[in-house]
């Protein structure tokens, strides 16, 4: 069991600056590319694209505009989450035009609040004056949750305090009512308030935030809310309710302390464990740590893609059972690989161990990376990690995977949730501690931080995830006293490093390599290879017994049709030769290949045959899984068959 | 392209008796076990079962009893298939109790249909004076089809002509409205009336069937019907209507004869083959039977499990793209094969060739046995080759497959389905020709036909599946003239044949080895030997890329837990050593049990590791598909991973 690590924090974004090779391009097409052409979605100035409707119908219940609410009961998550993106982007890129066009967007949902702080256009302008009235899937917590995260964020980068205010009327309505005995027993259906209050409670430090998200967090699966709520007389019908109602798909199954299992819908899962992770480090609450690093093993030892996907079926978006992993019917939602992301950084921060990091970078570098087109116009919301266009036909079991990117969806949660996440990357990055400094993740940028009484600049370099070299520079006001720890990721082999160039052996402390800082001026190197791997599952994982998968530092290769032609089902790795790399600039905006020999099955019969099929040997060329599909749509499989 | 075969018959069930070591004892639960617990379970008197109504339904109708419909709206055809899997049973085992129970049955039945020949409980009760009021998913036809083949059955083994008269007079106003200038485009949602309708016109020889269930076939898929049924006046929305129409899930989405692949529902689609075949026979109608040909190499070059199991997809029970044939979510409902087993035997009987009884044999021995549990008591509709049980959670995407028999159906169409085509198996057995008698199937039994102008009979004795022997004697009523003919199966080796006792070489045609029939009485063996063997598939089917099955004759082999413990994924088999087999009298009721050599996987590490697997050499103990499931429920699948 992990200990409580008393004082990380992250690094706040307005005193830090991501500059690095891999991640400014990324950072690049949020700003320049997403966030102009969601707001262009959000205004319904797409075209050909089907509205959103999300302003106009805030529009409508500010009473600036006349007409009907139109889209999902979270369609109101769609601009908050674009707002928490723009803070985001405004961090490392100050543009006073957004920065207006955002304060427009805030002043319409102050508009669109109802004087009591209420906030929702969907229920107050179909259903005015009713509040409250479908926890189950009305997403009324789970909206709020989101403008509170985009206040939160506002507020922390730009300093304005307006949209910050507004949404704490709204958060004190929630504690008021949530502490009414009507509601005394209630959660939401689709988690998010939790860990909102959370980031509230940071931002204001009022407690009554804190202890909301804790009341909300151990009311779960106590009682039967969420089943018993239809029959109440406020309930109010919408959406997919179902009937009965799935207890484990709202995780309510059991209270979440006693929980051994991550189940039902993914997002909520792990939204829901980031909350946790909150709540055990600010309350020191052994019992909630405990159920987050169980059920934190379930996850990442049960229940996870290679790529850091979750959730394997379709039906439902959610967790199904231990090793059920198929490749080409999972679901892997891109915004539930950004939800682990989240629950691992908090977890990283409370307990100060490595191992959350190197699952927190596994989804960022593969799932939420692949999430999104190269050139930042369209999405993926479902992740598959084998796919065969052909198989994917609609009105079928798999056609929630679709082969194709999308430009953006009816239900668009996920190209927003991708925006902010990758926007928010420097949280990630470097942590400070009482005396401490640690590197997280591998990303280049100037963190402006303290340690101990001293301010300190750190300078990251590096050419990673190409190569295993970092770099980094600190800078202090006045001498040093204190460590700088560096995340030694398990991949990481035959790993050296240097303090002002002279040879260092750093401590080692849960996952981390400790070196003791002092002076004015300190560099450190720290290197290490990464060759590509062959990376085997358990063979209860019944989709991957016989195969294995490519993997080069924290990043999971693929092969495409585009580099091995059709049917790399025919196709096998020979697991005796070895694994080839070269870094080529002309591929996918350059990327280091990954080449194996192998085999190809050749057939003549028909169907089926009691004649094998030939094999003649090939070569088998693999891509980063983050960057498929992103030439000529076609096959693409990260699993390949061992030669036999 | 085939010929057409002139003269091919079946010969009437009431001229032959099974007897037959394998099929004896699947006969006999049919008579003693299906039916009964069918008739209690249609008349709601199996304690703790969820009550059918069928039978109430009916006598509802019929004005015997007060009270709402309750059901499906195929209700109907549950009772229907009863009544012509007793009309076969009776064909084998006579039985004055069960004949009576029938003939109430069918007196409930003439007493529900109304005036104008209209029989349908649910339309009668709940939209009376409506008919044919949504042809898309009202399955009126289909109930229909349903009645008439039961009634045709009940005459061709009784002589019985009170029920044929009834369905007479409903297929006469079908004829009648279904040539209307409102229905002159119409088509059924589901099909079976054609079918239907072409057993009548071979009971009665009124070519107003046939003509009717042509027009039927032939307007299928030339124009809208199915997608603009909704918008009519007379238009009753029922159950599970999809709105908008997805033509190919009706195979609408072209006309019939210009199909290339098969489309949708596989019943469905089995259904309308099984019609076209018979039109193809009867008009000599060259373009179904082009049609016919083609789709039939599709469905079996292309979209069939190796267990003859067919439709990949739980959601619309459908066929969905060329090798996409996954083996844990597999659909392949018990029905299907049942469908499949029906268009083959009818292409048999066209053409003469032998490959399609390699079909129907395939579905009939493995998907359509595995439906029914060894004891007759519990069935599944679905029929996977791939199953962990903890995988199949309900409201996942692998929902649809059940680990374990189940006693009954809230849709109960494959319960009596199986139940009709196991005991109508013999009229697959031997068939007549104007000189020739065919042996399809190696089933033992007395049949008694006519070659040319003499009445023969026919005894076969075998001990297959078990071996490759067949013994069959003819006796003739005087000298007989023409030829035996004997399908000689693609797995069958060493073949040998003798007449009278001495070596005969037979003449080859069309996969039927000919045999020149002299004297008043021969006798024919004809012995081959069916080893245990491995069959691969196109490596395109990614399911099945890498591995391999077991098959002995006819019969696919599985591992199952019971033998082989759990983690049947951690397995692999070694091509290059023997499978060993043992016939046991002990395992399943007796059976033969192939043994291999190959590897288990054994792992220590996380979910994920660079280390691959260790391997243990290990003994592969695999059983006959068609009785898995029968032992304590646990893992069980068809294809194995080849050792590498």
């Amino acid at each position: 069991m992990a200990e409580f690590e008393k004082t990380l924090s992250a690094i706040p974004l307005k005193d830090l600056k991501i500059d690095d090779s891999f991640w400014n391009e990324r950072l690049r097409l949020v700003t320049e590319e997403m966030i102009p052409y969601q707001l262009d979605s959000l205004c319904d100035r797409v075209p050909g694209a089907p509205p959103s409707r999300c302003v106009r119908n805030l529009r409508i219940a500010a009473g600036l505009e006349e007409g009907r609410f139109e889209g999902f009961v979270f369609q109101d998550t769609d601009l908050a989450k674009w707002l928490e993106a723009v803070a985001y982007s405004l961090s490392f890129k100050p543009d006073r035009e957004l920065e207006r066009t955002a304060d427009e967007m805030i002043d319409l949902v102050i508009k669109a609040q109802r004087e009591n702080g209420y906030l929702n256009s969907y229920f107050s302008t179909l259903y005015p004056g009713r509040q409250f009235c479908n926890l189950k899937e009305g997403h009324e917590l789970y909206t709020a949750g989101h403008f509170i995260e985009a206040a939160v964020a506002y507020y922390n980068v730009t300093g304005k305090d307006r949209f910050l205010k507004a949404m704490c009327r709204f958060a004190d309505l929630i504690c008021q009512v949530f502490h009414t005995p009507e509601y005394e027993d209630a959660v939401p259906g689709h988690e998010e308030i939790e860990l909102a209050l959370m980031r509230l409670y940071e931002a204001t430090g009022r407690e009554r935030y804190r202890r909301m998200a804790y009341d909300f967090v151990n009311r779960r699966g106590t009682t039967d809310y969420l089943s018993r709520e239809s029959s109440l007389p406020r309930f109010i019908d919408v959406w997919h309710d179902r009937n009965p109602y799935i207890p484990e798909y709202g995780q309510a199954q059991a209270p979440v302390r006693e929980q051994k299992t991550v189940e039902g819908h993914a997002v909520r899962a792990l939204y829901l464990l980031s909350a946790m992770a909150d709540l055990a480090g600010s309350y020191r609450d052994r019992g909630l740590l405990d159920a987050c690093e169980r059920l934190y093993e379930n996850v990442t030892q049960r229940r996870m893609y290679i790529t850091g996907g979750v959730g394997s079926s379709g039906t439902l978006e959610r967790f199904t059972a231990d090793f059920d992993l198929p490749n080409d019917s999972a679901y892997a939602e891109s915004c539930a690989s950004a939800a682990l992301a989240m629950f691992c950084k908090r977890m990283a921060r409370v307990t100060g161990e490595a191992r959350y990091m190197d699952t927190a970078e596994l989804a960022l570098y593969n799932t939420v990376l692949a999430g999104t087109a190269m050139d930042g116009k369209s999405f993926f919301y479902v992740n598959p990690l084998e796919v065969v266009p052909g198989f994917h036909k609609p009105a079928t079991d798999k056609a929630h995977v679709e082969p194709r990117r999308r430009k953006w969806f009816g239900c668009a949660c996920c190209p927003p949730n991708i925006a902010r996440t990758i926007a928010s990357l420097g949280e990630y990055v470097l942590f400070r501690g009482e005396d401490e400094l640690r590197l997280n993740l591998f990303i280049g940028g100037i963190y402006r931080t303290r340690l101990g009484d001293t301010d300190v600049v750190v300078n990251v370099r590096s050419v990673f995830p190409q190569e295993g070299v970092v770099n980094v520079r600190i800078w202090a006001r006045g001498p040093m006293k204190g460590r700088f720890l560096i995340r030694v990721p398990e991949y990481a082999e035959s790993t050296s490093f240097t303090v002002n160039d002279e040879p260092a052996k750093p401590e080692y402390c849960r996952g981390y390599a400790a070196l003791e800082l002092s002076g004015e001026k300190v560099e450190i190197d720290f290197s290490f290879e990464m060759r590509p791997k062959l990376v085997y599952a358990d063979p209860r994982v019944t989709a991957d017994a016989g195969k294995a998968a490519v993997k080069r530092g924290p990043l999971v290769y693929c092969l495409e049709e585009a580099d091995n032609g059709p049917g790399l089902s025919a196709l096998a790795i020979d697991p005796e030769e070895p694994l080839t790399e070269e870094f080529e600039l002309s591929l996918l905006s350059g990327c280091v290949r990954v080449e194996a020999l192998g085999t190809r099955d050749t057939w003549e019969a028909g169907l089926y045959s009691t004649r094998p099929p030939d094999k003649r040997p090939c070569r088998l060329r693999f891509v980063p899984y983050c960057f498929w599909g992103n030439r000529r749509p076609g096959e693409m499989t990260v699993w390949v068959r061992l030669k036999c």
